[in-house]
Protein backbone atom coordinates (compact mmCIF):
# COMPACT_ATOMS: atom_id res chain seq x y z
CA UNK A 1 0.00 0.00 0.00
CA UNK A 2 1.12 3.74 -0.91
CA UNK A 3 -0.09 6.12 1.69
CA UNK A 4 -0.26 9.89 0.54
CA UNK A 5 -1.48 13.05 1.73
CA UNK A 6 -2.58 16.12 -0.12
CA UNK A 7 -3.92 19.00 0.06
CA UNK A 8 -7.76 18.80 -0.50
CA UNK A 9 -10.36 21.64 -2.13
CA UNK A 10 -10.76 23.32 1.55
CA UNK A 11 -6.95 23.54 1.87
CA UNK A 12 -6.80 20.86 4.60
CA UNK A 13 -4.77 18.30 4.54
CA UNK A 14 -5.69 14.96 4.10
CA UNK A 15 -4.82 11.57 3.71
CA UNK A 16 -5.04 9.33 0.48
CA UNK A 17 -3.77 5.89 -1.01
CA UNK A 18 -1.87 5.93 -4.43
CA UNK A 19 -3.43 2.90 -6.09
CA UNK A 20 -1.67 0.70 -8.53
CA UNK A 21 -2.88 2.08 -11.22
CA UNK A 22 -1.79 5.24 -10.81
CA UNK A 23 -4.96 6.62 -9.27
CA UNK A 24 -5.40 8.18 -5.93
CA UNK A 25 -8.41 7.83 -3.74
CA UNK A 26 -9.39 9.87 -0.73
CA UNK A 27 -9.22 8.04 2.63
CA UNK A 28 -10.57 11.04 5.06
CA UNK A 29 -13.88 8.87 5.67
CA UNK A 30 -11.37 6.52 7.66
CA UNK A 31 -11.42 9.04 9.83
CA UNK A 32 -7.07 9.16 10.67
CA UNK A 33 -4.11 11.10 9.92
CA UNK A 34 -0.95 9.32 9.45
CA UNK A 35 0.82 10.22 12.85
CA UNK A 36 1.49 8.52 15.73
CA UNK A 37 -1.70 7.27 16.84
CA UNK A 38 -1.83 6.10 13.31
CA UNK A 39 1.36 4.18 12.69
CA UNK A 40 1.42 2.52 16.56
CA UNK A 41 -1.50 1.06 16.24
CA UNK A 42 -1.09 -1.25 13.15
CA UNK A 43 -2.67 1.66 10.99
CA UNK A 44 -1.59 0.62 7.71
CA UNK A 45 -3.21 -2.90 8.47
CA UNK A 46 -5.66 -1.67 9.69
CA UNK A 47 -6.91 0.49 6.58
CA UNK A 48 -6.12 -2.05 4.08
CA UNK A 49 -8.74 -3.91 5.87
CA UNK A 50 -11.32 -0.61 6.26
CA UNK A 51 -10.33 -0.48 1.98
CA UNK A 52 -11.60 -4.18 1.09
CA UNK A 53 -15.28 -2.60 1.92
CA UNK A 54 -15.31 1.37 1.14
CA UNK A 55 -12.37 1.69 -1.54
CA UNK A 56 -15.05 1.66 -3.72
CA UNK A 57 -17.30 4.97 -1.86
CA UNK A 58 -13.67 6.78 -1.68
CA UNK A 59 -13.64 9.97 -3.93
CA UNK A 60 -11.11 10.21 -6.32
CA UNK A 61 -8.20 12.64 -5.98
CA UNK A 62 -7.27 15.15 -9.70
CA UNK A 63 -4.28 15.05 -11.01
CA UNK A 64 -3.59 18.21 -9.99
CA UNK A 65 -4.03 18.40 -6.45
CA UNK A 66 -1.08 19.22 -4.29
CA UNK A 67 0.46 16.68 -2.51
CA UNK A 68 1.44 17.33 1.34
CA UNK A 69 4.10 15.44 3.01
CA UNK A 70 2.72 11.51 3.51
CA UNK A 71 2.83 11.70 7.48
CA UNK A 72 2.19 13.84 9.94
CA UNK A 73 4.38 15.80 12.13
CA UNK A 74 7.08 13.12 13.61
CA UNK A 75 8.51 13.56 17.02
CA UNK A 76 11.67 13.66 15.29
CA UNK A 77 13.64 12.97 12.02
CA UNK A 78 16.69 11.52 12.76
CA UNK A 79 19.45 11.15 10.14
CA UNK A 80 22.46 9.18 9.42
CA UNK A 81 25.50 10.70 8.09
CA UNK A 82 28.34 9.22 5.98
CA UNK A 83 26.37 6.06 5.15
CA UNK A 84 27.96 5.45 1.54
CA UNK A 85 31.32 5.19 1.57
CA UNK A 86 31.89 7.12 -1.63
CA UNK A 87 30.14 10.12 -0.06
CA UNK A 88 32.35 9.79 2.60
CA UNK A 89 35.05 10.10 0.35
CA UNK A 90 33.87 13.29 -1.58
CA UNK A 91 33.08 15.19 1.78
CA UNK A 92 36.86 14.63 2.86
CA UNK A 93 35.67 12.35 5.55
CA UNK A 94 36.76 8.73 7.00
CA UNK A 95 34.13 6.18 6.63
CA UNK A 96 32.76 6.32 10.62
CA UNK A 97 33.74 2.96 12.61
CA UNK A 98 29.80 3.68 14.21
CA UNK A 99 26.77 5.75 12.09
CA UNK A 100 27.09 9.29 12.78
CA UNK A 101 23.59 10.49 13.78
CA UNK A 102 21.93 13.82 13.40
CA UNK A 103 18.59 15.63 13.96
CA UNK A 104 16.68 17.70 11.41
CA UNK A 105 14.52 19.82 13.11
CA UNK A 106 10.84 19.01 11.70
CA UNK A 107 9.30 22.09 10.84
CA UNK A 108 11.79 21.09 8.18
CA UNK A 109 8.89 18.91 6.76
CA UNK A 110 7.64 20.06 3.27
CA UNK A 111 6.05 18.32 0.18
CA UNK A 112 7.58 16.34 -2.10
CA UNK A 113 6.93 18.88 -4.84
CA UNK A 114 6.92 22.29 -2.78
CA UNK A 115 9.74 24.40 -3.76
CA UNK A 116 12.86 24.49 -2.01
CA UNK A 117 13.11 28.17 0.08
CA UNK A 118 16.53 29.30 -0.08
CA UNK A 119 17.52 30.30 3.89
CA UNK A 120 18.64 34.07 4.02
CA UNK A 121 22.29 34.65 3.50
CA UNK A 122 22.01 31.10 2.01
CA UNK A 123 25.19 30.43 -0.33
CA UNK A 124 25.68 26.39 0.14
CA UNK A 125 22.48 24.90 -0.41
CA UNK A 126 23.08 21.63 -1.61
CA UNK A 127 21.04 18.28 -2.13
CA UNK A 128 21.23 14.98 -0.90
CA UNK A 129 18.31 12.40 -1.79
CA UNK A 130 18.00 9.87 0.67
CA UNK A 131 15.83 6.51 1.10
CA UNK A 132 14.03 7.45 4.51
CA UNK A 133 11.93 5.08 6.92
CA UNK A 134 9.04 5.27 9.09
CA UNK A 135 8.92 3.90 11.96
CA UNK A 136 5.99 1.61 13.52
CA UNK A 137 6.57 1.24 16.84
CA UNK A 138 8.09 2.44 20.02
CA UNK A 139 11.57 0.86 19.72
CA UNK A 140 14.00 1.17 22.35
CA UNK A 141 16.92 -1.03 23.04
CA UNK A 142 16.07 -3.08 19.88
CA UNK A 143 18.35 -5.92 18.41
CA UNK A 144 19.19 -6.26 14.59
CA UNK A 145 16.92 -9.01 14.71
CA UNK A 146 13.90 -7.01 16.03
CA UNK A 147 14.63 -4.12 13.69
CA UNK A 148 13.12 -4.61 10.69
CA UNK A 149 9.43 -5.27 12.94
CA UNK A 150 10.12 -1.45 13.81
CA UNK A 151 9.62 -0.29 10.09
CA UNK A 152 6.03 0.91 9.21
CA UNK A 153 6.76 1.75 5.56
CA UNK A 154 9.88 3.81 3.53
CA UNK A 155 10.01 6.91 1.79
CA UNK A 156 11.96 9.48 -0.86
CA UNK A 157 13.79 12.19 1.25
CA UNK A 158 15.77 14.97 0.09
CA UNK A 159 17.81 16.10 2.83
CA UNK A 160 18.32 19.36 2.12
CA UNK A 161 21.65 21.08 3.62
CA UNK A 162 22.89 24.46 3.95
CA UNK A 163 26.90 23.55 4.32
CA UNK A 164 27.84 26.86 5.09
CA UNK A 165 25.56 26.86 8.38
CA UNK A 166 26.13 23.09 8.75
CA UNK A 167 29.76 23.56 9.23
CA UNK A 168 30.89 26.91 9.15
CA UNK A 169 29.38 28.32 12.23
CA UNK A 170 30.56 26.79 15.10
CA UNK A 171 29.27 23.44 16.70
CA UNK A 172 26.28 20.96 15.08
CA UNK A 173 25.00 20.43 12.05
CA UNK A 174 21.79 20.26 13.06
CA UNK A 175 22.28 25.00 11.78
CA UNK A 176 22.63 23.42 8.11
CA UNK A 177 19.48 20.84 8.22
CA UNK A 178 16.62 22.83 9.74
CA UNK A 179 15.28 25.34 7.76
CA UNK A 180 12.11 25.21 6.26
CA UNK A 181 11.75 22.93 3.05
CA UNK A 182 14.76 21.36 3.68
CA UNK A 183 12.71 17.84 4.11
CA UNK A 184 10.53 17.30 1.34
CA UNK A 185 8.93 13.99 1.89
CA UNK A 186 7.39 11.39 -0.38
CA UNK A 187 5.58 11.20 -2.92
CA UNK A 188 4.10 8.34 -0.80
CA UNK A 189 5.02 6.14 2.32
CA UNK A 190 5.36 2.32 0.89
CA UNK A 191 4.30 -0.73 3.37
CA UNK A 192 7.64 -2.68 3.56
CA UNK A 193 5.84 -5.74 1.26
CA UNK A 194 5.81 -3.05 -1.83
CA UNK A 195 9.49 -2.73 -1.39
CA UNK A 196 10.66 -6.32 -1.06
CA UNK A 197 14.44 -5.70 -0.32
CA UNK A 198 15.38 -2.17 0.96
CA UNK A 199 19.24 -2.98 0.71
CA UNK A 200 18.72 -3.26 -3.21
CA UNK A 201 17.35 0.27 -4.10
CA UNK A 202 18.39 2.66 -7.03
CA UNK A 203 18.20 5.52 -5.86
CA UNK A 204 19.10 9.06 -8.01
CA UNK A 205 18.89 12.90 -8.19
CA UNK A 206 18.90 15.27 -11.20
CA UNK A 207 19.63 18.61 -10.83
CA UNK A 208 18.43 20.73 -14.22
CA UNK A 209 17.97 17.48 -15.95
CA UNK A 210 21.45 16.23 -15.29
CA UNK A 211 21.72 13.23 -13.03
CA UNK A 212 24.10 13.82 -10.32
CA UNK A 213 23.66 11.09 -8.08
CA UNK A 214 23.04 7.65 -8.78
CA UNK A 215 23.87 4.66 -6.56
CA UNK A 216 22.05 2.02 -4.88
CA UNK A 217 21.18 1.19 -1.30
CA UNK A 218 23.19 -1.98 -1.26
CA UNK A 219 26.66 0.49 -0.88
CA UNK A 220 25.21 1.32 2.33
CA UNK A 221 28.15 0.95 5.32
CA UNK A 222 25.70 0.19 8.06
CA UNK A 223 22.46 -1.27 6.86
CA UNK A 224 18.63 -0.28 8.04
CA UNK A 225 18.43 -2.90 10.78
CA UNK A 226 21.67 -1.74 12.02
CA UNK A 227 21.38 1.96 12.07
CA UNK A 228 17.77 1.29 13.61
CA UNK A 229 19.41 -0.63 16.63
CA UNK A 230 22.33 1.69 17.06
CA UNK A 231 19.66 4.65 17.18
CA UNK A 232 17.60 2.29 19.63
CA UNK A 233 20.33 2.91 21.64
CA UNK A 234 20.86 6.32 22.49
CA UNK A 235 16.76 7.46 21.99
CA UNK A 236 13.58 5.59 22.44
CA UNK A 237 12.16 6.02 18.57
CA UNK A 238 7.96 6.45 18.77
CA UNK A 239 5.73 5.02 15.81
CA UNK A 240 5.68 7.90 13.11
CA UNK A 241 9.51 8.91 13.91
CA UNK A 242 11.39 9.58 10.70
CA UNK A 243 15.40 7.95 10.33
CA UNK A 244 16.73 8.53 7.25
CA UNK A 245 19.54 6.55 6.40
CA UNK A 246 22.34 8.45 4.23
CA UNK A 247 23.06 9.93 0.69
CA UNK A 248 25.31 8.38 -1.69
CA UNK A 249 27.76 10.44 -3.44
CA UNK A 250 27.18 13.34 -6.01
CA UNK A 251 26.53 15.89 -3.72
CA UNK A 252 27.49 19.86 -4.41
CA UNK A 253 29.68 19.66 -1.81
CA UNK A 254 31.91 17.08 -3.45
CA UNK A 255 32.11 18.46 -7.08
CA UNK A 256 35.62 20.28 -7.81
CA UNK A 257 34.32 23.57 -7.35
CA UNK A 258 31.51 22.80 -5.31
CA UNK A 259 27.97 23.41 -6.86
CA UNK A 260 25.14 24.91 -4.50
CA UNK A 261 21.54 25.38 -5.69
CA UNK A 262 20.51 28.92 -7.39
CA UNK A 263 16.74 30.36 -7.48
CA UNK A 264 15.29 28.52 -10.31
CA UNK A 265 17.18 25.46 -10.53
CA UNK A 266 15.18 22.07 -10.99
CA UNK A 267 15.89 19.21 -8.09
CA UNK A 268 14.27 15.82 -9.59
CA UNK A 269 15.45 12.48 -7.67
CA UNK A 270 13.84 9.31 -6.89
CA UNK A 271 14.02 5.72 -5.29
CA UNK A 272 12.70 2.68 -6.98
CA UNK A 273 9.24 1.80 -5.56
CA UNK A 274 9.30 5.24 -3.94
CA UNK A 275 8.33 7.52 -6.81
CA UNK A 276 9.88 10.66 -7.87
CA UNK A 277 9.89 13.89 -6.52
CA UNK A 278 10.53 17.71 -8.25
CA UNK A 279 11.78 20.78 -6.40
CA UNK A 280 12.20 23.85 -7.66
CA UNK A 281 14.38 26.40 -6.02
CA UNK A 282 13.21 29.96 -4.16
CA UNK A 283 14.39 32.59 -2.91
CA UNK A 284 13.58 33.51 0.85
CA UNK A 285 10.59 36.38 0.99
CA UNK A 286 9.44 37.53 4.43
CA UNK A 287 5.44 36.56 4.70
CA UNK A 288 3.50 39.26 6.93
CA UNK B 1 1.62 32.62 37.02
CA UNK B 2 3.21 29.13 37.24
CA UNK B 3 1.70 26.34 35.51
CA UNK B 4 2.27 22.47 36.51
CA UNK B 5 1.14 19.41 35.17
CA UNK B 6 0.61 16.31 37.15
CA UNK B 7 -0.56 12.60 37.12
CA UNK B 8 -4.22 12.94 39.04
CA UNK B 9 -5.82 9.81 40.64
CA UNK B 10 -7.14 8.11 37.35
CA UNK B 11 -3.13 7.82 36.06
CA UNK B 12 -3.98 11.35 33.52
CA UNK B 13 -1.45 13.81 33.14
CA UNK B 14 -3.45 17.09 33.43
CA UNK B 15 -2.80 20.76 33.93
CA UNK B 16 -2.70 22.71 37.12
CA UNK B 17 -1.30 26.11 38.50
CA UNK B 18 0.73 26.24 41.59
CA UNK B 19 -0.52 29.54 43.64
CA UNK B 20 1.49 32.39 45.17
CA UNK B 21 1.28 30.53 48.76
CA UNK B 22 2.15 27.31 47.22
CA UNK B 23 -1.02 25.58 47.53
CA UNK B 24 -1.90 24.05 44.02
CA UNK B 25 -5.16 23.59 41.77
CA UNK B 26 -6.30 21.19 39.16
CA UNK B 27 -7.35 23.12 35.90
CA UNK B 28 -8.20 20.32 33.88
CA UNK B 29 -11.89 21.80 33.44
CA UNK B 30 -10.22 24.94 31.72
CA UNK B 31 -10.24 21.82 29.12
CA UNK B 32 -6.40 22.39 27.46
CA UNK B 33 -3.41 20.99 27.65
CA UNK B 34 -0.13 23.31 28.08
CA UNK B 35 0.90 22.07 24.15
CA UNK B 36 1.95 23.88 20.72
CA UNK B 37 -2.27 25.12 20.61
CA UNK B 38 -2.51 26.46 23.98
CA UNK B 39 0.73 28.19 23.45
CA UNK B 40 0.21 29.50 20.18
CA UNK B 41 -3.08 30.86 21.29
CA UNK B 42 -2.56 33.26 24.23
CA UNK B 43 -3.03 30.26 26.41
CA UNK B 44 -1.42 31.79 29.68
CA UNK B 45 -3.19 34.95 29.44
CA UNK B 46 -6.67 33.38 28.64
CA UNK B 47 -6.33 30.57 31.46
CA UNK B 48 -5.13 33.89 33.73
CA UNK B 49 -8.65 35.36 32.52
CA UNK B 50 -10.81 32.06 33.26
CA UNK B 51 -9.37 31.65 36.50
CA UNK B 52 -10.90 35.17 37.98
CA UNK B 53 -13.87 33.22 37.53
CA UNK B 54 -13.35 29.47 38.42
CA UNK B 55 -10.12 29.51 40.62
CA UNK B 56 -12.30 28.30 43.68
CA UNK B 57 -14.33 25.61 41.60
CA UNK B 58 -11.20 24.09 40.51
CA UNK B 59 -9.82 20.78 43.19
CA UNK B 60 -7.47 21.04 45.69
CA UNK B 61 -4.05 19.16 44.13
CA UNK B 62 -2.66 17.14 46.79
CA UNK B 63 0.83 17.74 48.03
CA UNK B 64 1.72 14.22 46.99
CA UNK B 65 1.48 14.09 43.49
CA UNK B 66 3.41 13.43 41.01
CA UNK B 67 4.70 16.22 39.13
CA UNK B 68 5.07 15.47 35.07
CA UNK B 69 6.96 18.02 32.94
CA UNK B 70 4.84 21.05 32.97
CA UNK B 71 3.97 21.16 28.82
CA UNK B 72 3.48 18.73 26.74
CA UNK B 73 5.53 17.14 24.31
CA UNK B 74 7.19 20.15 22.19
CA UNK B 75 8.29 19.76 18.39
CA UNK B 76 11.69 20.24 19.46
CA UNK B 77 13.86 21.34 22.20
CA UNK B 78 17.13 23.56 21.03
CA UNK B 79 19.71 23.82 23.47
CA UNK B 80 22.64 25.79 23.29
CA UNK B 81 25.95 24.89 23.76
CA UNK B 82 29.10 26.64 25.82
CA UNK B 83 26.81 29.62 26.98
CA UNK B 84 29.03 30.73 29.90
CA UNK B 85 32.52 31.52 29.81
CA UNK B 86 33.65 29.78 32.57
CA UNK B 87 32.03 26.57 31.20
CA UNK B 88 33.16 26.54 28.28
CA UNK B 89 36.77 26.80 29.63
CA UNK B 90 36.27 23.35 31.85
CA UNK B 91 35.60 21.57 28.97
CA UNK B 92 38.66 22.61 27.29
CA UNK B 93 36.84 24.52 24.55
CA UNK B 94 37.50 28.85 23.27
CA UNK B 95 34.39 30.71 24.08
CA UNK B 96 32.36 30.08 20.36
CA UNK B 97 32.13 33.15 18.37
CA UNK B 98 28.46 32.82 17.96
CA UNK B 99 26.14 30.57 19.62
CA UNK B 100 26.35 26.36 19.53
CA UNK B 101 23.52 25.08 19.01
CA UNK B 102 22.24 21.30 19.21
CA UNK B 103 19.48 19.38 19.34
CA UNK B 104 17.81 16.75 22.13
CA UNK B 105 15.01 13.95 21.41
CA UNK B 106 11.98 15.35 22.93
CA UNK B 107 11.55 11.47 23.86
CA UNK B 108 14.16 12.55 26.74
CA UNK B 109 11.91 15.08 28.93
CA UNK B 110 10.84 13.89 32.30
CA UNK B 111 8.98 15.14 35.58
CA UNK B 112 11.22 17.61 37.40
CA UNK B 113 11.31 14.60 39.94
CA UNK B 114 11.94 11.81 38.18
CA UNK B 115 14.50 9.36 38.28
CA UNK B 116 17.36 9.92 35.99
CA UNK B 117 17.81 6.60 34.51
CA UNK B 118 21.30 5.54 33.27
CA UNK B 119 21.46 4.10 29.96
CA UNK B 120 22.85 0.80 29.26
CA UNK B 121 26.63 1.17 28.85
CA UNK B 122 26.76 4.71 30.32
CA UNK B 123 29.92 5.36 32.38
CA UNK B 124 29.77 9.30 31.87
CA UNK B 125 26.62 10.63 32.67
CA UNK B 126 26.72 14.30 34.21
CA UNK B 127 24.44 16.72 35.37
CA UNK B 128 23.91 20.57 33.68
CA UNK B 129 21.39 22.52 35.67
CA UNK B 130 20.03 25.70 33.02
CA UNK B 131 17.27 27.97 32.42
CA UNK B 132 14.74 27.02 29.74
CA UNK B 133 12.18 28.81 27.84
CA UNK B 134 9.14 27.98 26.40
CA UNK B 135 8.51 29.42 22.82
CA UNK B 136 4.94 31.43 22.70
CA UNK B 137 4.74 31.95 19.25
CA UNK B 138 6.11 31.07 15.94
CA UNK B 139 9.12 32.70 15.37
CA UNK B 140 11.18 32.81 11.81
CA UNK B 141 13.69 35.48 11.08
CA UNK B 142 12.95 37.41 14.14
CA UNK B 143 15.03 40.83 15.74
CA UNK B 144 16.67 40.66 18.64
CA UNK B 145 14.23 43.47 19.82
CA UNK B 146 11.30 41.05 18.96
CA UNK B 147 12.41 37.80 20.25
CA UNK B 148 11.41 38.47 24.22
CA UNK B 149 8.07 38.71 22.34
CA UNK B 150 8.29 34.95 21.92
CA UNK B 151 8.62 34.17 25.06
CA UNK B 152 5.62 32.31 27.03
CA UNK B 153 7.57 31.81 30.38
CA UNK B 154 10.95 29.75 31.93
CA UNK B 155 11.28 26.80 33.32
CA UNK B 156 14.08 24.97 35.28
CA UNK B 157 15.85 22.29 33.23
CA UNK B 158 18.75 19.78 33.81
CA UNK B 159 20.21 19.01 30.41
CA UNK B 160 21.47 15.60 31.14
CA UNK B 161 24.54 14.61 28.88
CA UNK B 162 26.16 10.91 28.61
CA UNK B 163 29.78 12.85 27.75
CA UNK B 164 31.51 9.22 25.86
CA UNK B 165 27.70 9.02 23.93
CA UNK B 166 28.54 12.86 23.42
CA UNK B 167 32.14 13.04 22.19
CA UNK B 168 33.43 9.50 22.05
CA UNK B 169 30.99 7.92 19.42
CA UNK B 170 31.88 9.85 16.15
CA UNK B 171 29.75 12.69 14.80
CA UNK B 172 27.03 14.77 17.00
CA UNK B 173 26.61 15.50 20.75
CA UNK B 174 22.71 14.41 19.66
CA UNK B 175 23.60 10.90 20.89
CA UNK B 176 24.46 11.63 24.17
CA UNK B 177 21.73 14.08 24.60
CA UNK B 178 18.56 12.16 24.08
CA UNK B 179 18.20 9.27 26.45
CA UNK B 180 14.67 9.08 28.41
CA UNK B 181 14.91 10.99 31.52
CA UNK B 182 17.59 13.15 30.18
CA UNK B 183 15.52 15.96 30.35
CA UNK B 184 13.77 16.59 33.36
CA UNK B 185 11.79 19.95 32.88
CA UNK B 186 10.19 21.80 35.63
CA UNK B 187 8.66 21.78 38.12
CA UNK B 188 6.97 24.84 36.76
CA UNK B 189 6.65 27.08 34.25
CA UNK B 190 7.20 30.69 35.36
CA UNK B 191 5.46 33.33 32.87
CA UNK B 192 7.99 36.39 32.12
CA UNK B 193 5.85 38.60 34.70
CA UNK B 194 7.11 36.16 37.35
CA UNK B 195 10.15 36.34 36.71
CA UNK B 196 11.86 39.88 35.82
CA UNK B 197 14.68 40.39 34.66
CA UNK B 198 16.09 36.60 32.97
CA UNK B 199 19.45 37.80 33.34
CA UNK B 200 19.94 38.38 36.84
CA UNK B 201 18.53 34.78 38.08
CA UNK B 202 21.04 32.72 40.42
CA UNK B 203 21.20 28.92 38.85
CA UNK B 204 22.42 25.97 40.94
CA UNK B 205 22.73 22.25 41.16
CA UNK B 206 23.65 20.13 44.21
CA UNK B 207 25.25 16.07 44.03
CA UNK B 208 24.60 14.01 47.25
CA UNK B 209 23.80 17.62 49.05
CA UNK B 210 27.20 19.08 47.84
CA UNK B 211 26.89 22.66 45.63
CA UNK B 212 28.54 21.77 42.61
CA UNK B 213 27.07 24.40 40.29
CA UNK B 214 26.62 27.71 41.28
CA UNK B 215 26.45 30.62 38.74
CA UNK B 216 24.04 33.55 37.56
CA UNK B 217 22.57 34.20 34.19
CA UNK B 218 24.54 37.51 34.31
CA UNK B 219 27.06 34.93 33.03
CA UNK B 220 25.48 34.01 29.80
CA UNK B 221 27.75 34.91 26.27
CA UNK B 222 24.72 35.19 24.28
CA UNK B 223 21.29 36.34 25.91
CA UNK B 224 17.90 35.51 25.70
CA UNK B 225 17.03 37.92 22.55
CA UNK B 226 20.65 36.96 20.76
CA UNK B 227 19.97 33.37 21.10
CA UNK B 228 16.22 33.51 19.91
CA UNK B 229 16.85 35.62 17.17
CA UNK B 230 20.10 33.78 15.93
CA UNK B 231 18.38 29.96 16.35
CA UNK B 232 15.32 31.24 14.22
CA UNK B 233 16.96 32.51 11.50
CA UNK B 234 18.30 28.48 11.17
CA UNK B 235 14.69 26.65 11.48
CA UNK B 236 11.40 28.29 12.78
CA UNK B 237 10.16 28.12 16.47
CA UNK B 238 6.99 26.94 17.13
CA UNK B 239 5.04 27.52 20.03
CA UNK B 240 5.57 25.20 22.98
CA UNK B 241 9.52 24.66 21.39
CA UNK B 242 11.66 24.49 24.58
CA UNK B 243 15.15 26.52 24.35
CA UNK B 244 17.39 25.67 26.98
CA UNK B 245 20.47 28.20 27.11
CA UNK B 246 23.13 26.72 28.84
CA UNK B 247 25.06 25.21 31.54
CA UNK B 248 27.16 27.21 33.99
CA UNK B 249 30.93 25.26 35.29
CA UNK B 250 30.58 22.48 37.76
CA UNK B 251 29.75 20.19 35.56
CA UNK B 252 31.56 15.83 36.05
CA UNK B 253 33.32 16.74 32.62
CA UNK B 254 34.99 19.67 34.48
CA UNK B 255 36.07 18.34 37.41
CA UNK B 256 39.58 16.84 38.12
CA UNK B 257 39.55 13.42 38.07
CA UNK B 258 35.39 13.49 36.06
CA UNK B 259 33.26 12.59 38.57
CA UNK B 260 29.63 11.07 36.83
CA UNK B 261 26.34 9.94 38.27
CA UNK B 262 25.99 6.41 39.65
CA UNK B 263 23.26 4.74 41.06
CA UNK B 264 21.95 6.17 44.15
CA UNK B 265 23.09 9.33 43.56
CA UNK B 266 20.57 12.47 44.24
CA UNK B 267 21.30 15.41 41.78
CA UNK B 268 19.41 18.64 43.29
CA UNK B 269 18.75 22.11 41.05
CA UNK B 270 17.15 25.35 41.11
CA UNK B 271 17.07 28.75 39.71
CA UNK B 272 15.73 31.61 41.20
CA UNK B 273 11.84 31.78 40.70
CA UNK B 274 11.77 28.53 39.31
CA UNK B 275 11.57 26.11 42.17
CA UNK B 276 14.06 23.38 42.72
CA UNK B 277 13.83 19.72 41.20
CA UNK B 278 15.21 16.41 42.45
CA UNK B 279 16.79 13.63 40.52
CA UNK B 280 17.55 9.76 42.39
CA UNK B 281 20.04 8.40 39.62
CA UNK B 282 18.66 4.67 38.75
CA UNK B 283 20.26 1.89 36.70
CA UNK B 284 18.64 1.23 33.13
CA UNK B 285 16.12 -2.15 33.34
CA UNK B 286 14.74 -3.81 30.87
CA UNK B 287 10.84 -3.33 30.99
CA UNK B 288 8.35 -6.24 29.09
Amino acid sequence: MKLIRFINSSGRTVPGIHREDGSRIDVSAFGEDYNEAFFGSDGPARLARWLETHAAECPMVGPDVRLAPPCARPSKIICVGMNYAAHAEETGARPPSEPVIFMKATTAISGPNDPIVLPRDSTKTDWEVELALVIGKRASYVTEDEAMDCVAGYVLHNDVSERAFQMERGGQWVKGKSADTFAPLGPWIATPDEIGDPHRLRLWLKLNGETVQDSNTSDFIFNIPTCISYISRFMTLLPGDVISTGTPSGVGLGMKPNRYLKVGDVVELGIDGLGTSRQEVKAYQATA
